[in-house]
Parts: structure tokens; C-alpha cells; sequence
């Protein structure tokens, strides 16, 4: 383990750069930050941790498998420069951003299109998780997938399965290649009492907060459904209506 | 319309108060940011509107029927120190909590076990209304009801169905008396698909986002339930989950 005393040196400043996204991008690096969420990667995805920081007086469990992982202590002052967390608990992991292959098979997907709040973001990765699907694909206009709020909220799933930035229409043009469907809700959908589905195999793209998904996407789709509300909200939060359809297509599976 | 300009004013120091949950649970008002949210107060519940606030600025829409409500102009320095959001939007209203009677009939009901999240809590709220429910009540080791961030993430929801805070197990017995069954989530519970219910009544008690529902309230309940998870993330948000069972128990219902 070693020390780190100053913010000027080279690696602390790359690490700093990781809190804003274009860095993320550019470096697919990402900091995440918890004991709760480093053990979750540690354990889960070891492969994909590159380096972990440690705060002043943290201690680090003697079980985690960390042979080759770089392990730095650093001051408080740089801790607190680094976290982005108004309590901040002592440990930040650099990650690799998943390299999963965007080559497709016949498979359950979710299709993210603009969400823009980091925490139904996560939230809806880690309901992806829950259900066992194959990978979160969100397209050009969503949150950063890998915001520190993103992360928080996703508890780890991100470590379950793939989560890739990717175009959402070419995307669409290569499910109808492997035959895989595209459902999607809108309120011209079918409620879902009303829908069926067959296949055990589906990409469900979910929309944007205020507007759902674009019309170029919903002009795409093999089925359209809405989820029946009696009451007077307008509409469901986003990653409420996500896990009700997820539990829908779920039950079809298995009726 | 009056305009204020010192913080010293009794009207000002008491509107200050309400930031705080004691005060408001003394006053049995709150405040309520924004011109969504205040919109949907004046239209949907105008006799709860005590007063509006208004930044320098900011012009009232003509088309609000504001008869019995005092408006005040209020300088921006006053307007900043009772906002509660990072980019104020000039108009705040002054609410009375719901008066509604706790009075039980037959109805649907959701039941909040100590969730502890803000955001979380007003997602239950804007679920609960989505899905017609008569009431939701609060426990007492729950989040408050009327925090700025619970009344933000539930949308104008509090307008459409009553939200009190209320001793849980009082309630669980009132219930029994009516007949209304109580359901609830639970590990050991039956997977949705090998459950059924048959009263169009319930009350669905959720539980704290870490631990469920209190062991003494699952004892009480009629029924205990588990949303199948094919994945590897170990729980659902407390708001999806309840999504999810309130589709259900509305599925039920229709079956």
C-alpha cells in the first residue's frame, strides 16, 4: 500500500478528472464510492477494479480478494477532493467501464431512452438486475450511466450486468435482425390485461420522464402497451412503470 | 397583493419555521415549492392554499382562481432563505395539512413502515394516487410526509388523497374490526403468481428500504407475498416493489 501526499501529483489529478463524465468517457474509468458498493465489485467483477483509495484511519477487510489490485492511501484532504458524497465513508474504487461486447443474441434487454435523473437511472439498473435481463443499453440522450448518483442508486448492479452507451436505432435494427421484439409503453399502447406476448426474448425500451420514448423509437415497435391506472397521477415514475412491465413480461413468460 | 421586505416580520419568521418538521407538525402547514406543484394545489385542493409567496419577478398566471388566498410579494433575499430547491422558481405556497378524517371505511390503503428516503416516500404517494388508493399512511418511524423533497418527487399527489401520519398497529387492529385484509412482503411470503386475493379491499403495508416491514406489523398481516426475481440484485427499490404489488392486487381485482 502506498501513501499519497499531494494533489499535484499525476494520478491524484487523472482521478479528479474521473468525477466529470467527458473524462469518464475518454478514459472508461469511473470512481465508486462506499465500502458497500467496493465489496460489491470486488467480489462480483474483481476484473474490473483497478485501484482502490483509501482515506485516512479506513480499514480494509482482511477477506477481500485484492491480489491484483492497486491499493493507495491517500490524505484526508485529497479523500474529500475525490468524494462526492456529503458523508464521505472512507473507500473509492477506480473501475473499468464494462467491455462487455455489444454483440447481440437472442436475449432480454432494456433500451433507456433520455432518462435524465441519475437516481432513476440507477434505479432502473438495478430493477434490470432483479429481473434477471442481459444488459441496459441507454441511448444518446440519457444521464451518464456511470454518475456517482447513477451508481448509488443501482447498488451494485452494475457489477450483475452490462450497462452500455449505445445508439438506440441501430440497436432496434439489429434486434429485428435476430428476430428479437421491441415492446415499449405509450398511452396508445394496449393495457396490459389486454396484451400478450410470446417470445422469451425482448428489448422493452423505456422513455424520458416527461415525454416517454421518441416516436422514431415507438415507430419501431412490435407492441405498445400501458400500464391501467385508476387514479389521478398522470403517470407513474419511470422506474415504477419499468418494474411493473418487467414483472408483466415476466408472468407471460410464465403462464 | 402585499409586499414584504424584512425577515424580521412575524409572517416571514413563521413561514422559516416550516423548514423545520417539528414546526410543521406544530402548525399543521408546510411549504410548497414551485409553480407545478402550487398549480396543482390551487386547482385541486384551493381550501388548503392558506397563502402564496412570490419572488420579485415572478407574475401569478391570470387564470388561477386565487379568491381566498393571500398573496404575498416577498423580496428576493426572503424568497431565497424559504426556498428549499438549488434553482428557486419563484412562487411558494403556504399549505394546511389534510384535515381528512382518519375515520376507516372499506377502501385500499397503503400502509409506509419507516422508509427513511425523502425521494422514496413521495414515489410511494404518486404510485398510491396512480392507482386510485383511499389513503396512505405514514408510521412513526417514517420520513415525513410533507418534506420539500417528498412533496417535489410526489408531484402534486398529496392533492388527490389524504397523506397522515399514523400509529401503524392502531390501524392494523382498526382494519381487522372492518374486515379489510392486510398484505405485506416478506422473503418467507408466496411468490405472486402462487397467490390470490379476493377482497377488493387491502391494506398493503410497505416496509424501510434496508430491513421490510417491522416484524410485530407482519405478524398482523393476512397474507405475505414475494415478487419472483429471476436476477442477482438482492431487493427492488421500496417504490418499485410496491408498484409492482399494487398492479398486481389492481390485476387481482380484475381476474
Amino acid at each position: 500500500m502506498r501513501r499519497m501526499v499531494s494533489l499535484q501529483n499525476e494520478k491524484v489529478k487523472l482521478w479528479k478528472k474521473l468525477k466529470i463524465r467527458k473524462w469518464r468517457d475518454r478514459e472508461q474509468k469511473y470512481l465508486l464510492e462506499g465500502p458497500h458498493l467496493v465489496q460489491e465489485a470486488v467480489f462480483s467483477a474483481r476484473e474490473r477494479v483497478n485501484t482502490i483509495l483509501i482515506d485516512e484511519g479506513f480499514h480494509l477487510p482482511a477477506d477481500w480478494p485484492l491480489d491484483s489490485i492497486e491499493v493507495f492511501q491517500v490524505t484526508h484532504k485529497i479523500f474529500t477532493e475525490l468524494s462526492e458524497t456529503e458523508t464521505p465513508q472512507g473507500i473509492i474504487a477506480v473501475c473499468d467501464m464494462s467491455r462487455a461486447s455489444v454483440k447481440l443474441r437472442p436475449g432480454r434487454y432494456l433500451l433507456v431512452d433520455g432518462v435524465q435523473d441519475p437516481g432513476n437511472l440507477g434505479t432502473l439498473i438495478r430493477t434490470a438486475d432483479a429481473f434477471g435481463l442481459d444488459a441496459v443499453f441507454l441511448g444518446d440522450g440519457c444521464v451518464d450511466g456511470h454518475n456517482a448518483k447513477t451508481l448509488r442508486s443501482a447498488q451494485g448492479s452494475h457489477f450483475h450486468l452490462p450497462v452500455i452507451h449505445h445508439n438506440l436505432f441501430s440497436l432496434a435494427n439489429e434486434m429485428k435482425e435476430l428476430a428479437i421484439p421491441l415492446y415499449g409503453s405509450s398511452l396508445q399502447g394496449n393495457e396490459l390485461h389486454q396484451a400478450s406476448v410470446s417470445s422469451p426474448y425482448y428489448g422493452l425500451v423505456v422513455g424520458n420522464e416527461g415525454n416517454g420514448a421518441s416516436p422514431e423509437l415507438l415507430a419501431e415497435m412490435d407492441l405498445q402497451v400501458k400500464i391501467p391506472m385508476a387514479g389521478r397521477a398522470e403517470s407513474l415514475n419511470v422506474a415504477v412503470a419499468t418494474g411493473i412491465l418487467l414483472y408483466w413480461l415476466q408472468a407471460e413468460g410464465l403462464a
